[in-house]
């Protein structure tokens, strides 16, 4: 067909013309060389520059930086909470253990919201600081959320994948498009299957160490996860509170995290039955004409690519009229299409207004 | 300009042919008709219809429909969890005021979890009740959250973005289209209110009512809207628990929304500065190159917009290849285009593999 065809010869030139350096076959299945990242393209001209300097990093190189930012951050936020709490620790009251240690407990009750209540704050500076590590502590489990955790499933991911198709002769490139395709599904699964260890976790250690019993450390640790935290069931010895604050930490965020793939499981099983609709959908006479953007009776790949997007809801007409200004604006010589002349005139300066 | 010209003469036959009430200039400068909502499409020709019922209803309604299921659910889930609570009321232990109100009060403590602890299960029956109903309730939660919340926000925002520009002379027109280039702002502007008001009422209420010190009482609104809920002060009065029951849903929900939007509007922030530096870098011979998927030499608006998507970030190459699919398989004599050829072929039934 001609346009795989298209597609097949413009693989080599892609393959001579980018620098970038390609992992496997999915990617090097791109039609087009992504110059999302300006320090990969080494073929931009300089000479006569009029572009701004460019904030932007690579954005993988971002995410990265987010991660490490984001560890800091909860180093930062456990580190200055255990310090203030334990300075007071004298006006904080409740069941005590070790100050230290109750410090560091207190604080990760307090920001994961589980809120026990089996160590108060009893003064009014004390209660301020809890308001403040309560705020900062949700904000920062949010970040969490949103950057360092989803960051470390995606790492994980490939090696659940691995252990599903265990026994089946399937290859690292099937593997990686298989997780590539149901990203999120994978997402999912490894999340519950992390949540599951930890309940178990959980409830071993109040069974064996806390000494409750079976029933009363399933109801702590579901009270704990879910940062109910009455109070009535909580960790009480030294042991128990160091466990308890990696533990609170892991598994407060794993459930949300958990509920979170969960949303956008459903989401994206809602965009996809959109999708395959718009995809399936008998095309009529008045959509070629829709999608005909420049009127000239016949639709081109590329303009049933911008209607079918359209169709989906993957783009908004505001998308779609910031880009046809640009167009309309480096169309210099108003063709109607962007040729090598169009761009000649830009680089010797801005002709005349026409 | 040739591209505005033929935007500007698409407008009379998108009106004649489009059924879809036009609200307002906003809407009725879409230079394309939409037709993902397939009941408002009455011109689709279905003699010889091979397409496949479809179960999608409009977006809109569709979305409608989901706020009254969440009410609805959440009116069931509050029914249910104090039902079950009233007949154990013997179960539960701590400070009491009237059997039906406790149950509805713990169950709203629990749901959105809070957990005072100022009443506890005291039996296993009690236990797992409150476990399940604080899984339930999260889940609840998350969907009043992603469904209900942002769809009472977004009927509200107008109100807010013409109490900001009260006094300056803003037609109807320009606010709407104010609020729908920034509506995410304006929906965090909105949600930062409401919670102020929330905030202002818990103190308010917990100093006249429950006899609170003023900043006993906003010790105790952090420890609430946060979840935290320690138990050291909380609601113990019949009027205070009635309050309760609708401050705590309310202001929870609101809380966490308010942290959604914020976390909204910094990823709007990062994409438009993405969108902005796409828009703005200096295009090279290398990008047009790129750009021109039909190999042509020239590169047409619609393959301008697709490059410049896929720089965006805003659509992926699968999204592409999949609609590139579609396109050779309905472009039947291989031409390149979509015509009306192409179509009679496929109305006339599948030809012959060529």
């Amino acid at each position: 067909m001609a346009l795989d065809d298209a597609k097949q010869t413009l693989l080599p030139e892609l393959k001579d013309h980018s620098h970038v350096n390609e992992k496997n076959d999915l990617q090097r299945r791109r039609p087009w060389r992504s110059s999302s990242s300006p320090e990969l393209d080494t073929h931009r001209p300089d000479q006569n520059a009029v572009q701004t300097p460019s904030p932007l990093v690579p954005l993988a190189a971002k995410s990265k930086f987010s991660f490490r930012q984001v560890f800091m951050l909860l180093a930062a936020h456990l580190g200055g909470g255990t310090l203030c709490f334990f300075l007071i620790r004298n006006q904080i009251k409740g069941t005590k253990t070790n100050g230290f240690l109750d410090a560091i407990y207190f604080c990760v009750v307090t920001m994961t919201t589980v809120g026990y209540g089996d160590l108060v704050p009893d003064s009014m500076l004390a209660k301020l600081l809890a308001c403040i590590d309560v705020f900062t502590g949700m904000a920062l489990v949010g970040l969490i959320l949103s950057k360092a955790a989803d960051y470390i499933v995606e790492k994980q991911e490939i090696i659940l994948a691995r252990a599903i198709h265990l026994g089946e002769k399937v290859g690292p490139a099937e593997l990686l498009k298989e997780v590539e395709t149901h990203k999120i599904k994978y997402k999912f699964l490894m999340t519950a299957t992390i949540l599951m260890i930890l309940i178990f976790m959980g409830i071993l250690f109040l069974y064996l160490v806390e000494n409750l019993e079976f029933m009363d450390a399933f109801y702590c640790v579901c009270s704990t996860i879910t940062t109910l935290g009455y109070g009535d069931q909580s960790f009480s010895t030294s042991v128990g509170r160091t466990f308890a604050v990696f533990w609170i930490l892991g598994s407060t965020i794993c459930l949300a995290q958990f509920f979170l793939y969960l949303a956008e499981l459903s989401t994206e099983r809602r965009q996809r039955s959109l999708a395959k609709w718009v995809l399936t959908r008998r095309l009529s006479p008045s959509d070629l004409e829709a999608a005909d953007l420049d009127h000239d009776k016949v639709v081109s790949a590329a303009e049933f690519i911008v209607y079918e997007l359209k169709e989906m809801g993957k783009i908004s007409e505001h998308d779609i009229s910031v880009i046809m200004e640009r167009f309309e604006k480096l169309d210099y010589d108003q063709s109607g299409t962007l040729t090598a002349t169009d761009l000649k005139i830009l680089c010797s300066g801005l002709p005349a207004a026409t």
